[in-house]
């Protein structure tokens, strides 16, 4: 409680962002007092801006300004190749690697009965359509190592069935790079044993 | 870099929030892409209520809604203790101990020749006035224990030399409740011993 309803009520809107505490909150909103109008009014405009005029693309889902986002509309990247996603944070997160030059699907969630997600609340349908409609060659599951993850690529897999032509991979699962074996856990480990790679003295 | 510029002009705008990164920064922005237009829309409204409708208390200088804010403008409290602070963190950290009763006097900052802030900078002046016009009993100073925070409070003392009737105290400094001795630096030790406090058995 302070001396100012407009502070209290400026604090518990900041204190709904995740991981932020009043505490916290409280820095963030003296530190907009202290900025001049029209740092705050910018500050307000982009996140107006963000929530008004912002969509989602209508080829990957993506955020995105336009109809299609700035990933499908590069001609210069690998349109054939499909990196199928939960969320955007993983395009993020993938493409922050600079190891990938294909295009992305995102479901928008992951099979999940005990939240009440099923197949039909993710874009499943919209990704059968885009494969249909485009000379696709492979598709790549990048979904979290868990049994939702798994559950959400086999189901995918099973509706490629007749597709005989279509490359299908997922996203290899072993140790961190820069991990010590002895603290890896068994699940893990176990799979990279499974999972080795032939070394290629080629390369 | 992301594919929406949109989102990444809103980034930019929380990433200047202190301690905030682009990373942190990013999931603010996708929660309050989550959250419905209305929430957003009040999330907005209370930064620009606050910005745009936000005074200081024309007696302490405290952030507030009216012409006085609700601590000057509390007739339980003490208005003949008046505490004096550097800004106004340091009153929301007094309130929150609840061993104050009194009121508050911002300063509005340090005297600090490093940094060009001068007596003049503060709200020094109208301490001085307030002291004139209502009857004060006591001043506290609660500055920072460093040599700016001294100075400060040695310097508005001198302003009070003819006020003989005038109790003026600055907060204790010692080692902190819970620190092992040991811990403790010397400088905060050597203050502990001179200013050590006599038991009292009635108590």
């Amino acid at each position: 409680m302070y001396s100012s309803k407009l502070l209290d009520k400026a604090v518990d809107q900041f204190a709904t962002l995740p991981g932020i505490g009043r505490k916290t909150a409280l820095k963030f909103v003296l530190h907009l007092l202290k900025k001049n109008t029209t740092e705050v009014e910018t500050f307000i405009q982009s996140i107006h801006d963000l929530k008004t005029h912002i969509r989602e693309c209508k080829q990957c889902h993506n955020i995105s300004d336009g109809e299609l986002c700035d990933i499908c509309n590069d001609t210069k990247r690998d349109s054939a190749t499909i990196c199928v996603v939960e969320n955007i944070k993983d395009i993020l997160a993938i493409e922050a690697t600079s190891q990938y030059n294909g295009v992305y699907h995102v479901l928008g969630g992951i099979i999940s009965p005990m939240d009440g997600i099923g197949p039909a609340d993710l874009n499943i349908t919209s990704l059968l359509e885009r494969i249909e409609q485009h000379p696709v060659r492979e598709i790549i599951f990048a979904l979290s190592a868990t049994i939702e993850g798994d559950t959400t690529g086999y189901y995918i897999f099973k509706k490629f069935k007749n597709k005989e032509q279509l490359v299908i991979s997922t996203i290899a699962k072993g140790i961190s790079i820069g991990n010590d074996l002895e603290y890896t856990d068994e699940l893990t480990l176990g799979r990279s044993i499974v999972n080795r790679v032939k070394f290629n003295f080629n390369e």
